[in-house]
């Protein structure tokens, strides 16, 4: 059950944010909790999802410090769900999806569904740049070298993956 | 077994992307692609998987049209995995993944990579803004509304969002 296995142990900051994001009942209360979802019922309506699965998912959320819960009720107690900062950092990564899904894997008719400006209610367009130089992040123009946080297998992956498309080719 | 179901017939850009990114190990092997990955036994050796789960990895990622084989050797056939434009396009998400697992995951001596220029080898900062303005994209000053190819449970759901997020509190 591969999906099932944990990212435990890689050195990879990818690995750790795919940790949170992967499993997809999770990726799709964050996608809810974006539209503006807090409650328990109405992530449970959304998502059609069953009350433990998400009530799992929610714990799980809390304990990543992706979602806080905050108390909306005291008798009974009751509580909502909101985006913490960690979790509000996330957005840049479900726009990029949400363009990449629009431009190669939307329905016929065009998206179903358009980020807009909240002020002009103009379409926006996602781009990645380098915040220093407003340059697009274009595969052929960078490239990943070990940082700081480097352990051994890193290094020696980066080298294998360098070797390997170094490799001649016929 | 949520994880293993499938998004079909969800009316959702994200959720299309996510069905390709979201199991761990198709992740995986994009993200050695994007390295220079394109050997079968060098994405075998570098991500410890099993053959047979690899091999169906890469049929599925190929049927996706994320990677495409190119034969590089005749007797024996052999062939090598390469990304296509829609797979290309898949590295923004993988950058911003990066980018957040840096900032909210790193191990305690930094990044274990870091992305640089090619030429300058200056490190690259990740930022998501509006091709059209160059603004950085935040969810406070974007909204989503139904777009041409919304359905009728998208536009419920939108709907059904915006109500929950306009509920009174206490």
């Amino acid at each position: 059950m591969p999906s099932r296995e944990s990212y435990a142990g890689m050195n990879c900051s990818v690995a750790a944010a795919h940790e949170i994001l992967g499993e997809r009942w999770s990726f799709l209360v964050i996608r809810e909790a974006f539209l503006g979802t807090r409650r328990f019922d109405a992530f449970q309506a959304n998502l059609g999802i069953a009350r433990n699965v998400l009530a799992a998912r929610l714990r799980a959320l809390v304990a990543a410090d992706v979602l806080a819960p905050r108390r909306y009720q005291e008798r009974p107690e009751r509580f909502e769900y909101v985006l913490t900062e960690k979790g509000r950092a996330l957005y840049p990564i479900v726009v990029a999806l949400m363009a990449w899904g629009d431009r190669w894997a939307a329905p016929r008719k065009g998206p179903p569904a358009v980020l807009v400006d909240r002020e002009t209610l103009r379409p926006v367009e996602p781009a990645l740049v380098d915040r220093r130089t407003g340059a697009p992040i274009e595969l052929g123009k960078v490239r990943l070298v070990p940082g700081p946080g480097a352990n051994a297998v890193t290094r020696r992956r980066f080298d294998l993956a360098r070797r390997a498309a170094a490799a001649p080719r016929r």
